[in-house]
C-alpha cells in the first residue's frame, strides 16, 4: 500500500492515529522537503515516530516518482506532506501513477490552512478562490492574482492568500558551474506580501485593494497554541507597518477580507485586530458591517 | 483550557494525538450531538478513549454553553466536533463565550470536507464559495444557493454543496403535544440533492445547471479507506439516476464542476465516472477540457 499522510499544521502531534499507524507499519518512509522541511524538523519527526524518515524534494516527488513507489504493490510505503495531501498538484500525479502501476493508495488528511483559516473568524462559505502570491523580482512580477482578488471582491468575498517560499534555490554562480549548492529556505513575510499588493494595486489601478480600507488577516502556525500560533487583523497599511517578528514562525498566510463580512465575523476577527477602534470603524464605514449589540 | 477538538471525517483513528492527549486530560468530554452522533458511534469513542462522552445537541451548545464551560478555568473541559472546529458558526460563539468569561481555549483542527473534498482530483484553489442545501419541503424551498452557484459557474469555479442533515426532529404531532420525542435522523442522499437542484433550475431558468451537460462529483467518507470512501462523478442525470446505495453512508457532499476545469483535475476526476466515456465526452464537447496526451 502506498500511504500519503497529512502531517497537518505544527509539530508531530498533529497527525492523526490512523497516519501514526501507517508511518510505523511502513518499509519506507518519505517526508515531502519543499514545503515542510523547516516547519517540523526532520530529527525529531524521526524520533518521534522512532522511523528514519527519508528527505523527498519535488525532483523526486514528480520526476522521480517511481522510486518512491518502488515495492508499494507488497510492502507498505509512505509519503508525509505537511497539511493535508491534496493542497498541491504534484499529489494526485503520484497517485495517478501509483495507480497505473497497480499499487494500492491510501489518503489520510489532516488540517491544511485551506480550512484552518477558519481560525481567524471569517467564515468558510464566504471565500472565494485561494490565490498564490510568489516572490517578484526586478523583473518579473506576475500579477494574475490580482484578477482573482477581484472577482472574489467584486461578489464580496474573501481571499485567502499562500505566501511563497523558496527551498533549494541556486545562486546564478552555483546554477552557471553546475554546483548543487543551495540558498538557505526563504519564506515570504507578511509585510513583504503586502507591500506586492499594494504595488500591484499602484500599477492595475482597479480600486481593489487600498492600503487604509481593505482590511487583512495574518495568519501562522494554525492550531499550534500560544506559543507559536500567530493571528493577527488589520488594514493593510497596519500590516505593512507592524513587525514582522509579531507574526511568528513561518508559513504564513493571509485573508483579504471581502466586503460580505458579517457581524458575527467581525466580532472574533477584530480580536486580532493591531488597533481595534481603527478595525472596527472601518468595518462600519467602508464595509458597512458594525458589531452587534 | 477549554479544548475544542476536530475528529476528522471517519472514525475514532482520524482524531490527531496532540487532540486524543487533550481528551485523556479533560475531566468532562461533550461529543456534540447534531452533526457527529451517526457518524462515529459514540459507545466505539468512548471504548477508544476510554472516557465517558457527554452528547451536546444544539440548545445545549449554542444557547447553554455556560454549562459545557463550567469550570473550564480550572480544569481541561473539551468539545468534540466531527470535521474541523471551524465547520460552523456556532463554534466561534462559544469560544467568544469562553473568553468572555477568561477561560482559556484551544482549538485542535482537523480535515473537514471543506479541505478533504480536493480527494475528488479537482483542485481547492479552483473552488468558489461553498453552499447549503437544504431539504425541500411542499411550500418551503429556499433557492439562494442557486445564485451562489451561479457566481461561481460564471468565473468558471467548482461549487462544494453540503447537503442537509435533520437531527431531533420532532412530527408536529409530537410538537404540538410538546411531547420530547425525536425522528430518526435524516442525511439527505445525492440523488435528492440533484433533484433538488434541477428543480430550482427548472423554476428559474438561467441556464447554469444542466442534467446531461453539467459534470459533478458525489463525495463521502472522504478518507476513510475502501471500506468507506465513495466518491462517484457525472452528468447531473447521471448521479440522479444511481443508485442510493452506490454513495455509501452520510454525509454526502456533492461537487458542482465550474468551466476552468484543468486537463489535470480531468485525469484524476474521471477515474471515478459512473461512465468515463460520457465523462470525458461532456468534458471535452462542453467544458472544452480534455485528456493530455
Amino acid at each position: 500500500m502506498f500511504y500519503i499522510i497529512g502531517l497537518g499544521l505544527c509539530d508531530e502531534t498533529d497527525v492523526s492515529l490512523r497516519g501514526l499507524k501507517a508511518i510505523k507499519g511502513s518499509t519506507r518512509v518519505y517526508l515531502e522537503a519543499y514545503t515542510s522541511i523547516l516547519m517540523i524538523e526532520k530529527e525529531k519527526l524521526e524520533a518521534f515516530y522512532e522511523k528514519e524518515l527519508i528527505l523527498a524534494d519535488r525532483d523526486l516527488v514528480e520526476t522521480e516518482s517511481d522510486a518512491i513507489l518502488a515495492n508499494a504493490d507488497k510492502e507498505d510505503v509512505s509519503l508525509l506532506v505537511v497539511g493535508d495531501p491534496f493542497g498541491a498538484t504534484t499529489h494526485t500525479d503520484i497517485i495517478i501513477r501509483a495507480r497505473n502501476l497497480g499499487i494500492p493508495t491510501r489518503v489520510i488528511h489532516n488540517a491544511s490552512i485551506m480550512n484552518a483559516v477558519g481560525a481567524c473568524g471569517l467564515q468558510l462559505y464566504n471565500f472565494g478562490q485561494t490565490v498564490s502570491l510568489v516572490f517578484f523580482t526586478e523583473t518579473w512580477k506576475p500579477d494574475s492574482f490580482y484578477d482573482r482578488i477581484k472577482e472574489n471582491a467584486d461578489l464580496g468575498l474573501h481571499t485567502l492568500v499562500l505566501l511563497d517560499i523558496k527551498v533549494k534555490e541556486q545562486s546564478e554562480e552555483n546554477l552557471a558551474r553546475g554546483r548543487k549548492i543551495y540558498e538557505p529556505p526563504r519564506y515570504m513575510s507578511i509585510p513583504q506580501a503586502v507591500n506586492q499588493l499594494i504595488e500591484i494595486e499602484e500599477s492595475r489601478q482597479e480600486n481593489i485593494l487600498s492600503p487604509e480600507t481593505t482590511l487583512a488577516v495574518a495568519l501562522s502556525r494554525v492550531g499550534g497554541g500560544d506559543e507559536n500560533e500567530r493571528i493577527v487583523a488589520g488594514t493593510l497599511a497596519e500590516l505593512a507597518a507592524h513587525p514582522t517578528e509579531a507574526y511568528g514562525q513561518p508559513l504564513h498566510s493571509l485573508v483579504i477580507v471581502g466586503k460580505r463580512l458579517h457581524p458575527l465575523e467581525l466580532e472574533y476577527a477584530e480580536t486580532f485586530a493591531i488597533n481595534r477602534e481603527k478595525f472596527q470603524q472601518v468595518a462600519r464605514d467602508v464595509y458597512k458591517c458594525a458589531l452587534l449589540g
